[in-house]
């Protein structure tokens, strides 16, 4: 369902033959309205990729027809080349579609520091544009993979209103949104300006909280289009949750599919002094290889989480501390508590839980372990 | 030579039992005067081991007769039996020594979260007491390792005088100090004070940019004492570039012994506006993964680079960027430059030099690549 489980949507994947293997490497989603406000949210890296560069200059008028997505290379660090590169890419899909490039957003994901292959890109965007269709939002999101294992899809049904959308990302997910591609439509008749409110409210408690590696994106995208073809207008609470859901339940499935990952690690900070001191310590937590590697060996190593919320500004007492993990309180007031022995680490998905006792805030970081296999995807994944 | 290269200083070297391999586990290195002068610096981690708290008290007194060190357990997150049990090990080396407690150091190194087999410790420390010799510096420097494949000894000689020294550490190797126990004496005649600033500028600039990978020790000590038994009192600078030198040395044994490593990056930042901005951006891609699995598999990955420098605050304009591998500048203007076909990485040192276009400070960080022997090492270290 995906992109088109939302009325007024048409989308298309295709194999354009950017990518050597022959795989699909082109999606094309369009906005058929009546509406076509939209939202968008980017990568906080200094280091923007050009489709990056473009799109948020197509959001800051708020009317999105169509986004145009590929596979295959990231565009970035390309210089004008690429930029022009990117706009001759949203041109094409004006051309095809009859729309104003100013409204065409263009998202790439791949390697850095090479071009597109133009001469491949620009007959693609026509193929694509023949095959759209309100059943293709299932070829779109295949489109878009990457090192992905499997694509991405959520879809939350509202009253008589649905939002929906598909997602790409498996390495290089962290903050500031993780290395993905991801949009959402909605039918619901919205402007862009509620659209922006409930996207970033939910990019902020998901997309921005999944942090499997700790590396930064030139190129993460997350758009949001509404075509109002539901002719409903749903309450904001209602709208934010149903956005917030699609946006946790696809964050779950990147974290679930990253690249060379055993575990899928939960790390829940709570009684902090504040939401913010909370996240500074998940990240903290989630980011130190010696716990990713512990977790990884199904070793509950909870000295690795001291050590790691000892790095962190935050509030707390040091022999107040506590730690469990898979729900055994391991550490108690910084130091021993119950037995290791008791901790099952045999499932995917590990909880580690750090007890701050200094306030009443939580906050929730989702992370990987750390496997031989993501240093070999790593190693060669450019050579 | 070791802790043992000044005059006036005894060391031992002893397997006292801590370890269940049998391997020697405990050191003790005696300051024989006529001065007892002495300067520490300890790990920024504020989690902190019960050596540490214990040795921090007794380096404020800026006198040290003794300094006893265990490999095998790092007596943190212990409790209040584990500030006991390092207040004991002390009284112990007072009693076997004929010295006062306050006047001896403790380092301790190995698994958080336990306690130390103290009917070891104690006969250990007699045993010891029993082997000091003015030859003992290379049997202690082998005591304090743990997964250190070799040990690490390093020797400066001014005119008249020595700074020698030992250390120890594999893994946890990141900033605030990498996770080390160093050892440094001298038989210069200074006091505490210049003894503390020379340390001070020395560990700023080697052991604190030495990031292997980014995680942070609750045990770190760097210890440095004077005997005065050489009877000449260096001129400052000549003294500082000694014990820099000495650090700088055992902080390149360090990266070189990292756990897993196949490859020392060394990280130079250039034209930067600061010298904290240069730092920030050297630390920044140092802890990349990808980058460091990049350079594991010998893939000149420039993009990971820039990627890097783009989550940084630091001054810099990304179509400035200039990024040379092994002294092949592969990007340019922040896209592509030099044929990456050029950069040869065939040998265990990689040099990856980032150019801010910013200024004209500097800064080099010391790293490794990730590895799959770095994700079995510290998966199964405490099973």
């Amino acid at each position: 369902m995906s992109v088109t489980a939302a009325k007024g949507f048409q989308a298309a994947g295709i194999a354009a033959g950017i990518k050597d293997s022959g795989n699909p490497d082109l999606a094309l989603v369009v906005n058929r309205g009546p509406r076509l406000a939209a939202a968008g949210v980017f990568t906080s890296n200094r280091v923007k990729a050009a489709p990056v560069l473009w799109s948020e200059q197509v959001l800051k008028g708020g009317l999105v027809s169509a986004v145009v997505l590929n596979s295959g290379g990231a565009n970035a660090c390309t210089g004008p080349k690429g930029f022009q590169d990117t706009h001759a890419t949203a041109e094409k899909v004006a051309e095809a579609l009859e729309l104003s490039a100013g409204e065409v957003a263009v998202a790439s994901t791949g390697l850095i520091g090479e071009l597109l292959p133009m001469d491949k890109v620009l007959p693609g965007v026509d193929k694509a544009a023949s095959q759209l269709s309100e059943h293709g939002g299932e070829k779109a999101a295949i489109a878009i993979k990457t090192t992905d294992s499997v694509h991405k899809t959520a879809v939350y049904e509202g009253h008589g209103w649905t939002v929906g959308g598909m997602a790409k990302g498996a390495g290089m997910l962290a903050p500031g949104l993780a290395t993905m591609l991801v949009v959402l439509t909605t039918d619901a008749a919205l402007d862009s300006e509620v659209l922006d409110k409930a996207l970033r409210d939910a990019t902020r408690v998901t997309f921005d909280r999944v942090d499997s590696d700790g590396c930064m994106s030139t190129n993460d995208t997350v758009l949001l289009l509404a075509s109002g073809a539901a002719e409903v207008t749903p309450g904001y609470e209602e709208f934010a949750k149903a956005v917030r859901l699609v946006c946790d339940d696809l964050g779950r499935q990147l974290i679930g599919d990253a690249e060379g990952a055993s575990k899928d690690i939960k790390v829940e900070v709570i009684n902090a002094a504040s939401e913010d001191e909370a996240v500074e310590v998940g990240r903290s937590i989630a980011r130190n290889n010696l716990l990713k590697c512990a977790i990884h060996g199904e070793d509950p190593n909870w000295g690795r989480v001291l050590s790691a919320i000892g790095t962190t500004k935050a509030t707390f007492e040091p022999d107040e501390l506590n730690v469990a993990i898979n729900g055994v309180w391991v550490c108690k007031n910084g130091g021993v508590g119950e037995d290791r022995e008791k901790v099952d680490m045999r499932y995917r998905e590990v909880v580690v839980t750090a007890d701050l006792a200094a306030g009443t805030e939580t906050a929730t970081i989702w992370t990987n372990d750390l496997t031989a296999d993501y240093v070999h995807e790593n190693s060669a994944y450019s050579s």
